[in-house]
């Protein structure tokens, strides 16, 4: 499989023309963050929760307390989705409703599954600390037994995902062009600031290679 | 009231230190984002979208398409939230263990409501657009009958809130102090880029004041 079936749980509704099933499309934009934002429903309520993530082939790995309210709700659905955006820009058109911004946004869908086979969870925090920032697993100290006991981790088996992807200037109507309104667009970026040292560091210690390699966010 | 009550529904379970309610702190860490992630039930499975926002007192607004499939199941909620992400590091820790992320984010929760008074939805359409860019209202054509027709916007009436702000060091396990592993932060931030004019932007237009004085996202 190279490209996801459309189905209505991941069919683009608005804006289709900007949408994109392809694999390795959707994958380059999953790749390239690790913070996606999941939903639970808490009596009724959909509650929306930013955590890090990492991905190995058809699956995505997120973790975290094993009293995590949003993990235990998830892991009785029978279905769950996660979002990554990347906000590229701000687009200022001529006229109000055409503002926009450009984004590449993927939606994964998947059944979620509680990943408890000591070997598998071992690796899946090594993917998502790895997606975070590469290398760092084998610079720091490996969960011991009674940290992999206090962690859950959810693996979403993914078998929809979906993508969105604005990359242009303005797009204005015919009749607005000639308006005196500056158009185009305000680029966004995450960019990496200088490493901050804790305090209690050991002295001597240089900057981590995981740091000087990190790949950024764009 | 200054201080959202503590609910079922907005009360941080998970690293409770962490936790805030203050009304103040809660709407600086939505003022200083435009985008937040709602989240809808479709066919059992949440779904995230990002979307665009803006506040004015203790209400927020989106807007969509009249067609947005999210919006118009929303608006059958009794309830629904709204939540905001700043990301603003990657803390290295010693254990793997104790990495985290230094970030700021908020979940509002609400009731939502159609907005359908023509004088609020412009007005809506003010705040959405000057979240994202202030001064930019002013600048670009205003929505035409046809245009607001199209556009449904949704308030989000605010009955809690909550925030979760992480802004230090690593902190690590006494035993692990003695590694020989770099701890601190990778700040990350969003910053903004030189404008790209539109091509067909008419000759002559300077930068306009809304991208001069653009407040950034920090």
């Amino acid at each position: 499989m190279t490209e996801f079936a459309k189905s209505p749980l991941n069919k683009v509704v608005r804006g289709p023309n900007r949408a994109q099933y392809d694999k390795d499309e959707v994958y380059k934009i999953v790749d390239s963050h690790f913070l996606c934002h999941l939903a639970y429903v808490y009596e009724g309520t959909p509650i929306v929760i930013p955590t890090g993530y990492g991905r190995v082939g058809d699956t995505v790995f997120v973790h975290g307390s094993s009293k995590n309210r949003m993990l235990n709700a998830l892991l009785k659905n029978e279905s769950v989705s996660a979002t990554v955006t990347h906000m590229d820009g701000i687009v200022l058109a001529r006229s109000v409703f055409h503002h926009s911004f450009n984004y590449r946004s993927a939606v994964l869908f998947g059944k979620p599954r509680l990943v408890s086979d000591w070997d598998e969870k071992m690796e899946a925090l090594k993917v998502i600390t790895d997606n975070i920032i590469k290398g760092r697993w084998e610079e720091a100290r490996s969960p011991n037994t009674k940290e992999m006991k206090a962690t859950i981790v959810m693996a979403i088996d993914i078998t929809d995902a979906s993508a969105k992807v604005r990359a242009e200037g303005a797009n204005d109507e015919p009749h607005d062009m000639d308006l005196d309104v500056w158009a185009g667009v305000l680029p966004l970026d995450i960019t990496v600031g200088a490493p901050l040292k804790n305090k209690d560091c050991k002295p001597g210690l240089e900057t981590p290679d995981s740091i000087t390699n990190f790949r950024g966010l764009s």
